[in-house]
């Protein structure tokens, strides 16, 4: 499966967020480390759902559910480094009852970076047992 | 590509490495935070590539090389919790001139928790562009 | 030393940095991992840097210096969550000619969450010996 | 206060902890982050605990309480990198109702790299407020 091409890029997000790399994401290879480009991406979705109507901390007190990653793949294509300014893209791909999945890019300028794809569940905030998603969100965040 | 089957699950590990799980691992969801396995993932190949004789901080100063990680892929099964006892697997897949695969499990006792593969380069440690695995390092690591 | 009080809170900082409290931020008790405060910290002062008209990396490439944390005191009195916006204040309180000393304050609207004085020292990239501040540079961040 | 000496060093730790320096763990620098110092002294820390008979995950469930960290201060001396084998040590140094104190050294062999100290709360889980520390248990960490 890795070694096939992953995802079409470059694709047209439906969201972009932008992040500026610190010292905090770096490692001693002089770049940012790669485990990082998850927590990036994850900054872009939050984002992504809220300007959509949906904090997370709310859909939980609320709606007593939170959404909880159950796969990533990422493949790194150039190196980020302190000071440059990143741009994450959100595009949903595929969104179910209980799962979406997304793509995801990290760019700098007209760079590509990184690129993946998450698949996110929903899920019951106490058991952690799968959960629909709530009524009325899937329409707003296909986007 | 998500969705299909990623790894032939379970595998048996060439090496095995344990770890706790500790606050700093953990999010508010009162679990590991899912971009931290790919970190105790790289202690695991780590330690299975020095238990083989190599250290990377001596590979970068005697040949001149590091291994950066350029493609992941994970997913997640169960939840672990603080003050859990992972096991993590490393097992190579496929070992090239200047690339390898490795599929890599974390174990909480016999419960499979997450699973991944990962694939790593061998680059030049200025660079960045691709080198060929050090001579001998081939035969030893394909354990 | 612990005990005493530790900087004459609250201050008016010469520069504010906001940010969002993510997932990667929290932890298992549900609030903001203390470290973390750290790397807030560090974002407001590499912005405030910015603001001057300097970045750490062309300091690095220009002037072969880098600016190293030697001492950090912290004292965390409310909790962070998720989805909470910070304000994160930085004000000089001593500016030497190899070091500088900040007093930092993590801040959600009114209420102050952490506060703290952070150490940092001028030194040469390569060796981390102690170098003078570039010139210029102190009067600028005198605020 | 900063400037001041912070611990008389070196000390003799009760208990020592040791790590490995990984990837996650340096910077750009090429050396450990410095927040990443707080980490390795709350491994130590967590471990001395359950040397003690204390697991965090069993007192949250047993007596309703976790341990918060109220107060860091840290001074950094030399840099570790990549691969280094450090020893964290932890010494009480002040065990009240609801509150201690705890003195700790980052060391590479002889030398000493960082040393801080850490002061912790005792508090309920579920509201944050100061409770008592469970019963038999100051007597068994005063060491």
């Amino acid at each position: 499966m890795i070694g096939a091409p992953m995802v079409e890029s470059p694709f047209e997000p439906s969201y972009r967020y932008g992040l500026r790399v610190y010292w905090e994401d770096t490692d001693a290879g002089g770049v940012v480390f790669y485990a990082n480009y998850l927590k990036f991406f994850e900054r872009a979705r939050t984002e992504w759902l809220r300007a959509a109507g949906f904090e997370q901390q709310a859909l939980r007190q609320t709606h007593g559910v939170i959404f909880v990653v159950t796969e990533t793949q990422v493949r790194y294509l150039r190196p980020a480094r302190l000071d440059d300014w990143l741009e994450i893209g959100v595009r949903p791909r595929e969104i179910g009852r209980a799962t979406m999945t997304l793509a995801q890019q990290a760019r700098r300028g007209v760079e590509l970076l990184a690129e993946g794809e998450i698949r996110i569940g929903c899920v019951d905030a106490a058991s952690l047992r799968p959960r629909r998603i709530p009524a009325g969100m899937v329409e707003r965040i296909r986007g």
